[in-house]
């Protein structure tokens, strides 16, 4: 295990290089910083986030710089400027999207978060989620200390087997999580050997130190800096789970392998010999950010889903890249066109009249009315294709507009024609068919 | 509905001749049962049943002879004794089963069953079931009288809706219970009136002349000679509700129709049109009676259905000529390979720790582990087939060993190669597709 850890150090923690040139792009970032603030006397920025505390995982440095309004600005205006400002100090800009639009760039090659936000005196009075991060940066400062590799070591941990992140591509642990775990267990491998006793209603009280349980709760890690939010709020119980069983393998089999992302691809021969029963609706991806985007895959995947139950739905998978992809998978491939609809029992006459007349091929069993009836589809695609025309409108506000315009669908082997990289890995998963790849 | 009952008399009334010719036989029969009993003088013989209340139906005719024997006859002796009668009085014979073997044969063309029984002071001492018979009679004898007819009525009303006859393969209104519901209610047309209102919990209690309701019971005809014998044991529930739905329609529409038999015939090409999920197992009969034969066929249907319900069996029925068929329709064409196998939640480590050895493709859903498995069979021939070759045991003894010798599985269109009428009827009244044939 210690060499484990030692090994995995080296992967995590940054290079003598990466750290000068983020120092340099930080000095070079505060100059534009103090020049654009000039006209702004009321605004100040501070350096928060993963650069900030030195927990920034080796080879993905970002600097995180939030500029701080005045309470009693207006939102409008602290969008403007904030804009206006981040748009001033980085070299090449995109705008990007969390409470409100903030502006990502490049400062000497270094990627570089601009945020803008309000100053307030307690973190009960925030406006919006990123008001909490200057007082996030107050309480772990002090408490980070000496612990930044471990903070780097789950990172890695998490991130090579895709559960790092909050947003809702990944339902993961986001860096300010990671960092409570950290500063509350002590160390990364404490953090590993508690959370395998985690259950689904586990409640870590950091601000208290307690761990309990609330029957019939989710998990929840209380924010030292405003305890009705959870800092989980975004974990799925799925990757909650797959973080525990990492934990336990881990403990059992120590092993770099945890730390090292594994590529894979989908197995295309055993794709083709299992055969299974595929149903792939593809369409054109809408123009909207990706946490906005991934919750209405779900949303539609759902729908599909609970209007197909005839055909045993087994999973459901969504991905997307300049295309969407929904992919579902079904226990049978072919129904009867016939159907047993029941009826009244036999000694309700009204019913029974009723029931005759509106049907025909009636028959009686176990003592009631029978008839059978024909059904609409008899293939899962069918009935997919069927659902989508049907119900475009309850499968979120810009997919249900792309599927309203058309959509592809692919069956079986079909599925292959599909090139998209992306397509193929969330295929793979669905059906557990992996194959490595370099 | 005057003028039909009026019209369905002549269709159940005997003719003349049919009277003429059975008197002659019936003198005959009595000359050579004199001759054949002065051998026995401890014996004696009563005419009972139909011929001699005077309520069999047209065309119908059969005279029933029984053959007294003192109580204390051992059994083998009664048999012995009472097959040589039989066998010396009638012209033609065969043999056939009740509770004891007895002689079907005929006397001057007219159908005769000798069958032997002991003669009893107490109808509740009785050793076997046709040891009441002579009871029935005597407590029938004059309280038919007047309502004859109306007993040909109800027994032509069943017989051309298939449900007259107490054996199994029927398993409808023996003619006993025609005779006491005529009684116990008046007439034909007050059997009708009364069982409209007949649920699957009533009971006629014959006897007490009430009728009530015993909830969670069966229904339930009280035989006046031994309250505890339930005369419409072998009714089906099916069969009942068949009934009391006729008599709706009857009252709603009266007509001749109700009294006719309705010939039918498969509709082939509703048949290729509808692509039914049918399969048939189709095998050698064994060499015993229909009564002994149906309740097996029944038996190994109802062992195929329950081993087979992932293929969403809807309908079965099994029918015999020369050989015998065995008709199942499936909701379920093909099912896929695979199917989900689901495993323990996540936080029981012990048994995720097995499951995990125990499984391959494995994945997490809604915080519990589950895996794909492969099943044997993904169309419903394959796994009818399967049960039989495991099953056959359950499947009655002869039955079950026929089926272990070997039996031909026909799917779809190829199930119209087989001839057999009686199968084909079979096939349209459980598919609902029947053609009236002339
Ligand atoms: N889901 C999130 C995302 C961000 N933050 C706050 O915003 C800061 C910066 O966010 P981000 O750059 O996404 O995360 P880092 O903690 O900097 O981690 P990383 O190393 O991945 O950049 C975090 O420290 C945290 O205070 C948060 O509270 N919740
Ligand atoms: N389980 C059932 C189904 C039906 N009925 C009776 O039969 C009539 C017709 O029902 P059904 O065949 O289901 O036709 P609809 O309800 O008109 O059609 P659907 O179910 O396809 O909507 C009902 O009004 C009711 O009186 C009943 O008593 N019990
Ligand atoms: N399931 C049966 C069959 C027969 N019997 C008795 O045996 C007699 C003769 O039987 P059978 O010839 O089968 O019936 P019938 O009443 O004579 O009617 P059918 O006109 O059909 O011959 C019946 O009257 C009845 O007393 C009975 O109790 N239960
Ligand atoms: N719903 C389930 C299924 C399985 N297990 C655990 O997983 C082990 C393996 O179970 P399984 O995959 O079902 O294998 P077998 O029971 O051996 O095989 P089968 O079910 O096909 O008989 C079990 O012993 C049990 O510890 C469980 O906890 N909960
Ligand atoms: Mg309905
Ligand atoms: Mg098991
Ligand atoms: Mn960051
Ligand atoms: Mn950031
Ligand atoms: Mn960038
Ligand atoms: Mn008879
Ligand atoms: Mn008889
Ligand atoms: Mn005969």
């Amino acid at each position: 295990m210690e060499d484990v850890i030692k090994r995995a150090l080296e992967l995590v923690v940054p290079s003598k290089e990466e750290i000068e040139i983020a120092k340099k792009a930080e000095e070079e970032l505060k100059r534009r910083l103090d020049d654009a603030l000039e006209d702004y006397p009321m605004l100040e920025y501070r350096f928060l986030g993963s650069y900030a505390r030195n927990t920034w995982l080796r080879g993905n440095l970002e600097i995180d710089v939030f500029i701080l309004f005045p309470e009693d600005t207006p939102m409008e205006e602290l969008e403007k400027i904030g804009l206006e400002i981040g748009k001033a100090v980085v070299d090449e800009y995109e705008l990007r999207y969390a409470a409100h639009p903030y502006v990502h760039g490049k400062v000497l090659g270094v990627e570089v978060d601009v945020v803008p936000c309000y100053k307030l005196k307690s973190p009960d009075k925030i406006k919006s989620a990123v008001d909490r991060t200057p007082f996030h940066h107050d309480w772990l400062k002090d408490r980070i200390k000496g612990k930044e590799n471990d903070v780097r070591l789950l990172k890695q941990f998490l991130k090579a087997n895709g559960i790092y992140g909050a947003e809702y591509k990944v339902r993961g642990f986001s860096g300010y999580l990671c960092e409570l775990l950290v500063v509350f267990y002590g160390s990364f491998l404490d953090v590993v050997k508690n959370a395998v006793k985690w259950r689904r209603d586990t409640v870590i009280d950091v601000p208290n130190g307690k761990v309990y349980r609330k029957k019939g709760g989710s998990f929840f890690v209380v924010d030292p800096v405003d305890p009705k939010r959870n800092v989980a709020a975004n974990l799925s119980l799925d990757n909650l789970a797959k973080f525990v069983q990492l934990c336990r393998d881990f403990l059992k089999r120590p092993s770099l392998d945890f730390f090292l992302s594994k590529e894979f691809d989908l197995d295309e021969d055993a794709f083709r010999r299992e055969n299974r029963v595929v149903v792939v609706v593809a369409f054109e991806k809408p123009n909207i950010v990706e946490d906005n985007l991934y919750p209405q895959l779900e949303k539609a995947c759902r729908v599909v889903v609970n209007n197909t139950r005839e055909f045993q739905p087994l999973r459901f998978g969504f991905t997307a890249d300049d295309r969407c992809y929904l992919i579902f998978e079904f226990g049978i491939r072919e129904l009867s066109r016939f159907y047993k609809h029941m009826g009244p029992i036999f000694e309700d006459e009204e019913n029974v009249e009723r029931f005759l007349k509106r049907n025909e091929k009636v028959f009686i069993e176990n003592g009631r009315f029978w008839a059978f009836k024909e059904r609409m589809h008899v293939k899962p695609n069918e009935a997919v294709a069927d659902v989508i025309k049907k119900n475009w409108q309850g499968m979120g506000k810009d997919v249900g507009e792309k599927l309203r315009e058309g959509f592809e669908i692919y069956v079986g082997e079909d599925v292959l024609k599909i090139e998209s990289k992306e397509f193929r890995k969330k295929l793979a998963e669905v059906l557990c068919i992996k194959r490595p790849s370099s």
